[in-house]
């Protein structure tokens, strides 16, 4: 046995086996960045009375109680550290507690809230899909004609609320005895404008939840957002986990995020061909590019995407209209 | 070659080998119940016409376009006929096409509003617990202690909407400092609460589908509704397809549905046991009864379902209330 380290909210301290101190680093940092705490001038004293009692004591937490563990046989010394213990025992704890939740406070960041908001996009995106495909199913029994004129889901809510069945008729050019729907009492189609408003709702809060995104990413990583915009690079945030883990990764990670699914399928069956892309086959230049370019443009995007992100992460310069230039002098229209 | 069957709008005719009316049946029901259609007079004339051309000619329709089939090699009367078809091609193809289209309008059926509606609320169900998971995991960045506080989702988002995390952590006892969760400026909050909003009208609509539903089905069919409820009723109907279809199952089968997959698994797989029941595991006879007893409370249950389907498909009278009892007597607490 060499000796103990013991870590607390105080610091560190490395006993020898003989539980005397050899050395201790204390956690001056967190003090200093919580100096709006209250209790500071309590931690003080304690850290006195540490010193006071060094090294003879050892300070332990067991199921939230804090026990003294026996270090030495003599009684006196034994006793000074149980009153110690007793008396400071539950403000000891309560510091403890309060700086780590401190810690964690301030642990939520920004990006935090863009993978949330970008997160609750893809739920808002889902959930409504599902809720107006029923739409349509219901609403076709009362006006089947309509429903099949437009294919836009977004329009088609927006117009069943305002108008009526005999002005959307009117509109078709059909008169209401040539539909094929039935004539449903109004008590029957409420249940039916209700569900359309309640979509609508959901389309106006993605329109909302969208632009508080797109606010966001220019802060947090604005060169990122240049090239990719909001959705994407959020979506990619969201994929690696953290603004600093996606600073971390390769860009060749950076361009299959996303299409982990097909990568592992090629990994196990080589027959599969392995994936170009992942979230990037969404952007504008891959879209628009031939397909047997694809590979080498999201290539080309997830570098940019790479080194933007990487400035982004350390607050370097804005470069990303530079980047975005770049990449649309070689691959845009 | 026996003859020849045809069938138009205006009924079914039989011919011989020659082409020789053999024997008709005109549609009048179906004319009946169209006699608010404007074009009926039209009608009337066209089935003198085809009186007086009797029985020498045939009407196809090929590609939305009416053909004189060649019946006859007599050239007077095969100018005739053509004629005929020449003169009244558009009235022929337009009353048809009406008549199918007021069929299609009759075929939506009280039912299939149900059906609809059913679906309906399962899908908000769905939607606002995906909605709710990530508002919980959202608002946790900003207000841990309170989301954990309380389980009921419905509440939460009620609270959170109406009360902010001052007064939320007010009621916890816990004073701003001890809280684990951000301090998110009001523009990151705010997102956050629109997303809660939404939520809580989802539940809202949820309720007024409910009660629309719940009165659908005391109207179409009372039986039912007094065993099973509203939602259990209307979802065993949906499975089924219709009330007509559920009417004419088997009791067993009404026993099951739902739970076809468990069903296919063990017709697969002798090992995995049959189940017991589908939808009706919900009913409160069964989940208030001992596991035990669970096969047989659901087997019962369905006869009575079975039986009481099949009189509101009938219109019979109201036996709900005794069927309902009877179970309860038997299994009730």
């Amino acid at each position: 046995m060499v000796g103990y380290l013991y870590s607390s909210c105080f610091g560190s301290f490395v006993f020898d086996k003989d539980f005397k101190l050899k050395d201790k680093t204390l956690f001056k940092d967190i003090l200093k960045s919580n100096s709006d705490l209250e209790s500071n001038k309590w931690l003080e004293e304690e850290k006195q009375l540490i010193k006071k009692h060094n090294p003879e004591f050892f300070i332990g937490i067991k199921e939230q109680k804090l026990e003294g563990i026996k270090l030495t046989q003599d009684p006196t010394k034994m006793a000074s550290i149980q009153q110690f213990f007793k008396k400071d025992f539950s403000n000891l704890y309560q510091t403890n507690l309060m700086i780590t939740k401190q810690k964690l406070k301030q642990a939520v960041t920004e990006d935090q809230l863009i993978i949330q908001t970008i997160n609750n996009i893809d739920d808002l995106n889902k959930t409504t899909n599902t809720l107006v495909k029923r739409l349509r199913e219901w609403y076709e029994l009362y006006n089947p004609e309509f429903s099949e004129s437009i294919q836009d889901h977004e329009k088609f809510v927006e117009l069943i609320i305002k108008k009526d069945k005999g002005q959307l008729l009117k509109e078709l050019k059909l008169k209401p005895e040539q539909t094929m729907g039935a004539d449903l009492k109004e008590k029957d189609v409420k249940p039916i404008i209700a569900l359309a408003k309640q979509i609508n709702d959901s389309y106006k809060l993605k329109d909302v939840q969208t632009k508080y995104l797109e606010e966001k990413m220019n802060i947090v990583c604005p060169n990122m957002n240049a090239i990719t915009g909001a959705l994407i690079g959020a979506k990619l945030m969201s994929l690696a986990g953290s603004l600093q883990r996606m600073a971390e990764l390769p860009s060749s990670t950076i361009q299959l995020l996303g299409a982990e699914k097909a990568l592992f399928r090629h990994l196990t069956n080589k027959k599969s061909l392995p994936p170009k892309y992942g979230v990037l086959h969404e952007h504008p230049l891959i879209t628009k590019a031939k397909k047997k370019d694809h590979g080498k443009i999201a290539r080309k995007l997830a570098d940019k995407i790479s080194l933007a992100v990487k400035v982004d992460y350390f607050k370097g310069e804005f470069i990303g209209d530079k980047l975005k230039r770049d990449l649309e002098k070689r691959f845009g229209r």
